[in-house]
């Protein structure tokens, strides 16, 4: 029944904007500034799938440890990763997402510092 | 006349964040709240696509089954899916598209829950 | 002093979500409602762009033939592409894009129907 | 520790559709009106990036030379720029960007012309 058992997609994936907006307008959470990795496991396997955020002023934080289970959706707030650490709103940063298994990972950010929100979305870059 | 008889884009994409938005302002249809692939079939084959969604926390759902005419385009607003079953408002969900002969998906994203509409797109990824 | 004689990209790309709001809030042109082809032709050689506009109901339109100059960028409205027709608004539609030398396209919708504007982009998928 | 030693990415990346809004609404410098290039060297060799700004009507202006530290993130707002010249406002234009190490390059727009912001973004496409 699975269409893709073997898994879609890339080990490994890059997001080089990453900023979580520091207000927002709207009813928590549905509307809270955020970004977020939106990862699909189409395959038959677990993925595990490790985060590294870069900063523009200091060494890495992570890997953040995650599990997708098999033909499983995987949406992730960044602003709700906290170990090894919080990633702190209102600064710039980078995503490295890597996996031991295919994965796509799709780039979100929803802003909500004015009275509507704004949205952007791109495919993530497959390394 | 056709540029391109045999085709162009690939038989798999994927769409790692899917949701549909689950309120809406201003007039529906035009501007309900939704989530959409853009297909084009530039060929001179007709087209079945089948779309599978998956979902955070149950099996994927589908296929939708779709037919593209040849040398057309098809705007698919998921939103109006309704066989084999509806897809869900507020709920993250990916998206598996596979098709016969080569196309080119685009996921777009409205969101018109607060007063003025947010966008958002992306190509989706060929696997 | 050119860093690309010979260009970058591609020679066909494909838009599948092409959608030209049907109406405007805010100053023309800035603030009109558009979809635009942005390109750049890097290399010494001039570009000959031709588009494609595919429908959901007809054959498709075409081809309007663009050139673009050696080491330039081009911005297209498609609202204002007028030969051999002209594009209708609030019609769902794909482009094809080719060209006789590599060039890069990247798909933009202003969208002014509701009081704030929004935006979406993404590097068209080169085929 | 690091996952990327020999960096993640490309040596080439393309923005087609560059345009800097010419107004803003909200507090400076966050809610400005902004057109950025957000990079990612994910390896341990520091990074010497050159852009390259394409025109509609005159020749390519640059190389703006950058330097990106070992395993760090770099956004750099194109407003911003201003040697060897600034970026003229409400003006089309086109970026090429080199690297002479493998980085990623995503470009993202924030419109405040209105009374709220638009944003928009899309992964770079990698020469």
């Amino acid at each position: 029944m699975n269409p893709c058992p073997t898994g879609i997609g890339a080990t490994a994936w890059v997001i080089a904007d990453g900023y979580i907006p520091p207000r927002s307008c709207g009813p928590e959470p549905e509307m809270t500034s955020h970004d977020s990795i939106c990862m699909l496991n189409a395959g038959d396997t677990r993925a595990r799938v490790e985060v590294y955020v870069y900063f523009t002023d200091r060494e890495p934080a992570g890997p953040f440890v995650l599990a997708i289970a098999p033909r499983r959706a995987f949406h992730q707030r960044i602003n709700d990763l906290d170990g090894p650490e919080h990633i702190p709103v209102g600064t710039d940063y980078c995503l490295l997402v890597t996996s031991d298994v295919p994965i796509v990972v799709q780039h979100t950010r929803l802003d909500s510092r004015q009275e509507a929100n704004a949205l952007m979305s791109t495919i993530a870059f497959p390394g």
